[in-house]
């Protein structure tokens, strides 16, 4: 056994720094009684549903543990299947817990100015950033204590066991936000004229608590399992290569287990390094985040160096890293640029909407597909870069390298749905307009952060899924996957149909769930009259919980179906036809994750930019049809977008823990 | 020199039906004075804009065909290749001025009932799908008779030739259809409350020109281009295949070649037999489709297996033919099932209509990506079945089989714009009620055709692209395409990007052009005063020039993109990255062209299924949002989901024709 001292080392320091920013948010000041009644009702929503979406979470994970329990080292993989399922739930189930706390917080704060609000909302996103490296780290440090070369195909199971949570909290959270937010807006908005958050509006408290469970959990577990996948990929990679030693000398894999895990490690300081620098003064608080993520890639960057050095290792290494590095602010840069608010597509988007929804869509659909080309241009280059630097070994690190970031990239994007909470707290509360611009000015950052962000996640999912692509074709013992192989060939349409077909069925729950919302809105506005005039209480938990019974029982079908698909053609076609699924569905889900998450948040700050004013302003026939856009959007960048990340990794996992049952299958 | 006379013969006998149809459409009573005045001004449009498009076209095949002339056998692929684009374009041009004529006599037959006008609106149809066939055959074997086995390739010039006139027209016909059709709606319909087709709006005659342009000389152009550059590539594939003969006796590669000739006559045979059952009789003509698709589909089976059997082939070959056939009728039958008037997924796009626009297009967009699935389970059980059966050579003959039945797919193709035209010409020509019965009955069915005869267009294309594939594989001398190679890999990515960066630029070519399309009708109605009391004619020549300029503009960047990419990526990543092109391309455009193509089809039909009163019918506001549904649709069904076909066909071709060029530059 040899213990990964350095890696748990950091990996605990990163949970102690969670628990720490933990305790600073949690003493801070929560505001008045009403503050704390609207806070508490969005936390008791976003608990239940947590409990809730356990509970079904907890069945899969009952009876996939015993199917693994009958594979080769099954009992082992059950505890490394079990460790990853849980601690991404305690990585989504903490980071919410603290957002939603945090939120009032940050509302009371903005009592005192932008820049207490700003690093409020920061520090409650901290926690959850610090606690999904910090249980990365720990996880992978002492399951791989406990392993040899030969058995390190287990960590799969803690890869997968991740991938399977994430894939519930993106689905879930991502059905569960939307419906609200779509139900409260077509109503509330649309047909009663209500701003945001208005208290009158029956679906305001799910709206709020759909923020937390989609946007923080959902998000917590997508990006803890790109991290945990990566590095896992990385160390199924390092196992798999062939290595030269000196003559008669025994193969050395140390160095190549070690080195992934000290570029994460070197990743904790980063991050620690980036709070620093996540302050802001004025108004504009845009350049904070992006020196932010700055410093955290500079810090890490140098020690990487460092480390590369000390390891003996050559430069080609270093620059397979630093590919990965430079592509998170590459990705980060290029969304802010294609959705930021007044942003140049954004404003063709919004001119578009003049002419009617239908022509606003039409652009909005158009901006989203143009956003895909950068993203996948600079993938591309990283993917050749890292390998031309040192073979398919480079592929691993610099996804690593990439996701190393993580802490950083989920602080700033669990910023998003705090302050999207503090906004419609301060307005529920009916604090004074000063508070409130404060609080608004922190939204509209939370929106691009929450956006800018889902680039670094849709890119780091791709790039950790190539990865997996490498040591699945490893584990299932493939030298080459041709397509010219015609049942490699039918893989890969089936793999280029899946995101089709899995966005299909969230689109649908969406436009289902959303539907029942409106009823029920509807349904309240009309029989209890009080509503309108603000005497009566709308009726929040009926509309919290058919969003939350509604959202659960639509999982069901994707999540069998990520988990069904690799199973079937790899039983019925093959080890190779699984290749192919592989091959055809992560360029193409990756492709339309960009696609649909760009799309939705530029649609949505198209709005936002009417809404300043601009061609007619709130009210105007242009800011109804960009309202429109934006529901549209709303599914497509907050739901069937994100959930494609989990989905290629869902897939990816399970066919590499798989792998030697399509072996034995491909013997017979 | 060996003369392919039987195929030969068939084309010809194709084109003198083909003649005999137009003599008979035109020799048929073109109505009164207004009638023809109205048919004459929609002939004038289209036929501007084909002339028009003509030069633009031109510029391209004179540039393109100096640089083929520097390569080897230059003159040769200059000659293919010119011969491919002008009979394509005569293809188009022919099948579209038969078609601006069959509509007005389309109109006046209705006088005499269902029968009369349905009759007609095919032989019009018939024109331009015998005509495809006819041009094709004649070109092919004609051209094959100075080939040998040695330099076959040139081939693939005329294949090219097709492929690059189909993509404009696809593109530019796209754009034009949609714009003019977005432009007329919604000033028309939705601000000014004017029903289809009143001759009040300043865009009607361009809508109608876009019928033309859009739906008939584009898929015209289309579908003859699938056609000819699937019969290249099973040639390409006879050439390439290893053929075993008895020891010292020469190959034999003739049956080979003459094999899918001879598929590809059958076909002529069993599209005539079909124009004996495409006859209705009362209101619901869908069974006569089935009954014209299923007879030339038993008729060409019966003689497929016939000439298998002459041949000494064995019984495999006939089932690799006859899993294209059988795949043509299933394709057109899920597309009808998906997206036909009152079916269920339909329904349910209306249904979440009443839920606002937004709903509504969720619920559209659900639909449209879930259509996907089961064309591309049964593309690759074509795919597998046909290479199972015979090797690669049976996906090529699996192609031409389907392919076979273009003239009929065409014709029934083409009776969709000249009915919708002719229910124009009804409307604007103030024809009795009677008559507009007969023609809107007839353009809703034409509606229908159009989206299942895409469906054919679609999966054909697929099938195409897949054979053209293995002929690319071949000509570059690539024994396997490893997607583990990372250089594939990132042509493989590239490959998946090409459709959403393509169609990005459709999309928002349409959404400019018929912005400036609405800004041109609202400016018109309110300088000229007397339009909306029918006093003043509108300048219908203003807007039609308006949507002519823009589309032909909009025209070259895709174009360029098309040809560019896999040249590009050819030369500087090489042919292995060129072939990962193809692999990511191919899956990819084909299920994305199916998710527009129904989910556009779909969405207008769930407008349509609210007009006829469900829902609360016209003027609700599930019918206002069903409207912008529609006008979502369009251009995803219309314009950028039909020009996919085209953009794999024009990156396939592309790819072979250049392999020389490749082959030399890897060998650097």
């Amino acid at each position: 056994m040899v213990l990964y001292a350095y890696s748990l080392a950091f990996g605990i320091i990163a949970l102690l720094f969670s628990i720490f920013a933990a305790w600073i948010t949690l003493k801070k000041d929560k505001g008045n009684t009403k503050m704390q009644e609207i806070s508490d009702a969005i936390r008791s929503g976003a608990s239940a549903y947590l409990n809730r979406q356990a509970m079904t979470i907890g069945i899969f994970v009952v009876i996939l543990s015993i199917l693994f329990s009958f594979l080769a080292n099954g009992m082992q993989i059950v505890i490394a299947f079990v460790t990853g399922a849980v601690t991404a739930y305690l990585t989504a189930y903490l980071g919410m817990n603290v957002a939603v706390r945090a939120n009032v917080r940050t509302t009371k704060a903005a009592e005192s100015g932008v820049s207490e609000a700003f690093y409020t909302a920061i520090l409650g996103g901290a926690v959850t950033g610090f606690a999904a490296i910090g249980f990365g780290l720990v996880g992978i440090s002492l399951l791989l204590s406990y392993l040899t070369v030969s058995n390190i195909a287990i960590l799969i199971g803690f890869g997968f066991g991740a991938s399977l949570v994430s894939l519930f909290a993106r689905v879930g959270g991502g059905i569960y936000t939307k419906s609200a937010d779509v139900g409260a807006d077509l109503v509330g908005k649309t047909e009663l004229n209500m701003p945001e958050d208005d208290p009158r509006n029956p679906a305001v408290i799910a709206d709020n608590v759909g923020d937390n469970v989609g946007d923080c959990a959902g998000m917590a577990a997508d990006v803890y399992e790109s991290y945990v996948v990566t590095i896992v990929a990385a160390l199924l990679i390092a196992a798999s290569i062939s290595i030269t030693s000196p003559l008669g000398a025994p193969v050395n894999r140390a160095p190549f287990f070690n080195y992934p895990l000290y570029i994460a490690s070197a990743g904790v300081i980063g991050s620690l390094a980036s709070m620093l620098f996540l302050k802001s003064k004025g108004r504009n608080a845009t350049p904070a985040l992006y020196k932010g993520i700055g410093s955290a890639i500079i810090v890490s960057a140098f020690l990487d160096l460092a480390i590369t050095y000390a390891m003996g290792f050559s430069l080609s290494y270093f620059t397979a890293v630093l590919s990965g590095l430079v592509l998170a602010i590459l990705l980060f840069a290029i969304t802010d640029y294609y959705t930021g608010s007044g942003s140049k597509p954004v404003i063709k988007i919004a001119e578009a909407a003049r002419g009617g929804a239908g022509t606003g869509v039409i652009m909005g659909l158009s901006v989203g597909l143009r956003t895909t080309f950068l993203p996948v241009i600079f993938v591309v280059i990283a993917i050749l870069v890292s390998y031309y630097s040192v073979g398919v070994y480079g592929i691993g690190i610099a996804a690593v390298g990439m996701l190393s970031l993580t802490a950083t990239i989920l602080t700033i994007d669990s910023f998003g749905p705090i302050t999207d909470n503090a906004g419609g707290i301060a307005e529920m509360a009916n604090l004074p307009e000063k508070v409130r611009k404060v609080t608004d000015s922190l939204d509209a950052l939370g929106n691009t952060t929450k956006a800018t962000t889902k680039g670094f996640a849709i890119g780091g999912a791709a790039l950790s899924a190539t990865a997996l692509f490498v040591a699945f074709a490893a584990a299932v013992g493939l030298k080459a996957i041709d397509a010219l192989n015609p049942i490699v060939a039918a893989g890969i349409f089936l793999g280029a149909l899946l995101p089709f077909i899995f966005s299909s069925f969230l689109m649908e729950a969406v436009g289902n769930t959303a539907k029942l919302m409106v009823d029920e809105v509807r349904r309240q506005v009309r029989t209890m009259k009080g509503i309108m005039t603000g005497k009566t209480k709308p009726d929040y938990a009926k509309a919290v919980d058919i969003v939350t019974v509604n959202s659960l029982k639509a999982l069901v079908v994707p999540e069998l179906l990520a988990i069904g698909a690799p199973i079937v053609v790899g039983l019925v076609l093959g080890r190779a036809a699984l290749g192919g699924l592989l091959v055809g569905m992560i360029p193409t889900s990756f492709v339309m994750a960009l696609f649909m998450a760009n799309g939705g948040a530029a649609m949505d700050n198209a709005k936002k930019y009417i809404e300043t004013g601009k061609f007619g302003g709130k009210g105007s026939d242009a800011h109804k049809a960009a309202v429109v856009g934006d529901t549209v959007g709303d599914p497509l960048k907050d739901t069937a977008g994100p959930a494609l990340n989990s989905m290629i990794k869902v897939v990816s996992t399970v066919s590499i823990l798989l792998a030697p049952v399509f072996l034995m299958y491909a013997a017979m």
